[in-house]
């Protein structure tokens, strides 16, 4: 995207800076690394160079570069997000951090670690479960995506619901400013009010705000153990309502998830693991604890279930039962992407007690445009994933799922939602943040991204 | 403060904007609300009028009066805040929240619940409890203090360990600008990615952003039960070390907070409650849960402090008997301003492994500058508060206390701490800001101070 003169002095300047087997040019390797988990790639719209610094010191001196020159940074990760968030959408450089994926820290006393922004999080998880220690947030694809795609995006997951997402674990960031401006806006105190919450501002920030390049996140003891079940039902109603008692009856699940006949249909179909495939929806519902503190509340959520209709109820008392109960929700996705050539998973968010509403108008939307769809989410949370199933070559159903998207959110901002619980804004969802925020709070956000970013250099045309 | 023709308008406007009867202007009104929980109160520094705005369009006007003639303006909840966050150092506007201090919804169904600053934290407490529902930051003042101050200044508490702080439970915010405008920063959805956190922002930001006149709260379930015990010691290495080995035991109490010997002392000899004041240190422990999960780790408690050779520990098997341990601890502030006629409470938090060092040196340099000082604080979260009693009149005590306050200052960052865990920085520790945060951070904040506050109304001469 950038002139040719310009473009090779990029090159030769990167190379400089983070030697050359840290630095791709090819058209093949840039086009590579200009994609995301998004379905939207645009040929049109390149990466001019991909870079994997190795310190923070190298990410400065590229800041300041691209400052100087005015080109565009995008910041990535393991490019799993379903946001277009880490989209080249003005070309320029992008960061890849998959070679700063050091834990430079893991402490038991201060229950803190340390990380650089390439730790893959399920790495991250196992090695703090060796010092009996937890990391909450588990978004689906924690096997590969990092640590610092998921700070940028506040992630979530099917813990949130007890725990807190990827914001309530952050406590110290370093960050490198537009400028090349390196600075630490925390400590490693987990209680700390010594002047502004500066490290809230650039978690979920999507790279837009300023480059992250370390971390410090507070951990939690481990719970010794867990106990999960699948409990199904033949309406949307007695699934909300059962919801509502267990948490009135004070128990609060480590994870309360929604799947409904679709999904249950689809992941049996292709694989099978004795799901009810004639059921409305099914709860998946786990609860973690002491080992004797779990017998009681397992048992009273069975009775909630069954007090509130519930068709069926699958416990599970052996490893392999609970693997059953987990590979049925873990697949979903998976199985979705058997349906069609593409998959999209939608991610909206609204109060809990507004969910029957938002699920049964996104079955309307989807028949309406005859769109296959799989709906599971957080349901605790009010936050459900449509992952809707099409073949993006096919013009009709490209529209026909651009017009739903539309109605989908017009829907979750009706029933007083968000645009996003956990995925983010990027450029996919940016079309719609005028009608989702309060115009003031927007206009505050667009002054900080102009005070922060004022080249708007820092991961371009996202959000906004 | 402000010249006479512009003080009569000042005032004549705020009755036409907030009517007669919630405005006061007369000299004894105005020292008297110019104060705060702090003792420093200068009478050079005196608001020129107190208004109590009784809804946001109020405030809004008010704010639009005071842009327009360049009017400082504090805002004010219950003053009890130990920082002098609400003192009027330029005189100008005191906002008074004492009067829009309505509970305005709460949502068992949402977890969430919608109040004005003015309402008590105690009252919000007991409101949600009957829902069943928990609202956990609990600052010792919260008898009297306010949810506007706490948001202002991120208040903490003994349940902050297990629960975090205030911080961790506002999802929206309504802010009145600088200009008058008026903002919402987030939603009624406890998971929301959709821009910027700009709640976060306002939180602990000490009135000097923006002026909060409405939240949202998550709320969590209320815990069954509870449990407590006071766990004595003779050297400080076993206390820390009893600390680190429950949360190894994977246990998270509720609270777990430290009284030093003066402490013990002090408290008995004015309420005497039965403490051992020959011990150099106890431990309040307190856990919750499920009724019937609390035996097992109320035991193993006990074994790890006995491990630890616990000096003596005091069990409480009945209302009474926990009552009596939580009035020792309660009492540690009012009892200690028995003994001067000022108390200056002081707050600085380090990573835990750090806290031996931290208590003893405390200890060290009261010694050093002859103050008495009754030390308790939160030690799970590394954070200490040194009560201390002086009689400021008296010029040498006063000296003293000026050069202990910096040395501990010294101290806590030396030991990779924080001027504040839970208190503020307000402008008691505003000298000391520029040697506690990386100057590019804290250069940024003042960037944004400037963004938000041009004229640099709200509430200055604070943080920085």
């Amino acid at each position: 995207m950038l002139k040719t003169i310009l473009k090779n002095n990029l090159v030769e300047s990167m190379e400089k800076i983070a030697d050359e087997e840290n630095v791709l040019s090819s058209y093949d390797e840039r086009y590579t690394y200009s994609t995301d988990s998004t379905n939207i790639t645009n040929p049109n719209e390149i990466a001019d160079v991909i870079v994997f610094p190795l310190n923070t010191h190298q990410v400065s001196e590229i800041m300041q570069y691209a400052y100087k020159n005015t080109i565009s940074v995008v910041a990535r990760a393991a490019g799993t997000n379903l946001c277009g968030a880490c989209l080249p959408k003005k070309g320029g450089i992008i960061l890849d951090f998959a070679r700063m994926n050091k834990i430079l820290e893991i402490n038991k006393d201060n229950l803190i670690c340390k990380v650089e922004p390439g730790v893959v999080i399920e790495d991250l998880q196992k090695a703090v479960e060796e010092y009996d220690l937890f990391y909450p947030p588990d978004p689906s694809n924690l096997k590969v995506s990092m640590i610092g795609g998921s700070i940028g995006l506040s992630s979530g997951g099917p813990h949130t619901f007890k725990y807190g997402s990827t914001k309530d674990f952050i406590i110290d960031l370093e960050v490198v400013m537009a400028d090349g401006t390196i600075l630490h806006t925390g400590s490693s105190c987990s209680k700390d009010v010594t002047g502004y919450n500066m490290t809230q501002l650039f978690i979920g920030s999507e790279g837009t705000l300023g480059i992250i390049t370390q971390a410090t996140i507070r951990l939690i003891p481990k719970p010794e153990a867990k106990r999960v079940m699948l409990a199904y039902f033949d309406n949307l109603e007695d699934t909300a309502t059962t919801v509502n008692e267990i948490i009135s009856n004070l128990i609060t699940p480590s994870v309360i998830d929604l799947m409904d006949r679709n999904t249950l249909q689809t992941v049996e179909s292709f694989y099978p693991c004795g799901l009810l495939t004639d059921k409305t929806a099914a709860l998946l519902i786990e609860i973690d604890g002491f080992k004797a503190n779990l017998e009681n509340q397992y048992n009273k959520i069975i009775e909630i279930c069954k007090n509130n209709n519930s068709a069926h109820i699958q416990t599970a008392n052996t490893k392999e039962e609970e693997d059953r109960i987990w590979i049925s929700r873990r697949s979903s996705f998976g199985a979705t992407a058997k349906l069609a050539p593409n998959v999209v998973t939608e991610d909206v968010v609204v109060p809990r007690e507004n969910i029957v509403p938002l699920v049964k108008g996104i079955w309307e939307i989807c028949k309406k445009y005859e769109l296959k769809t799989c709906i599971m989410g957080h349901i605790g949370d009010g936050n459900i994933h449509p992952n809707i199933a099409l073949d993006l070559r096919n013009e009709k159903e490209r529209n026909n799922f651009k017009q739903a998207k539309t109605e989908l959110f017009e829907l979750a901002l009706s029933l007083n939602g968000r645009l996003s619980g956990e995925h983010g804004i990027g450029c996919e969802k940016s079309y719609f943040i005028n009608k989702a925020l309060d115009p003031n709070n927007l206009a505050l956000m667009k002054q900080i991204k102009q005070l922060l970013d004022p080249k708007n250099i820092l991961n371009p045309n996202k959000i906004f």
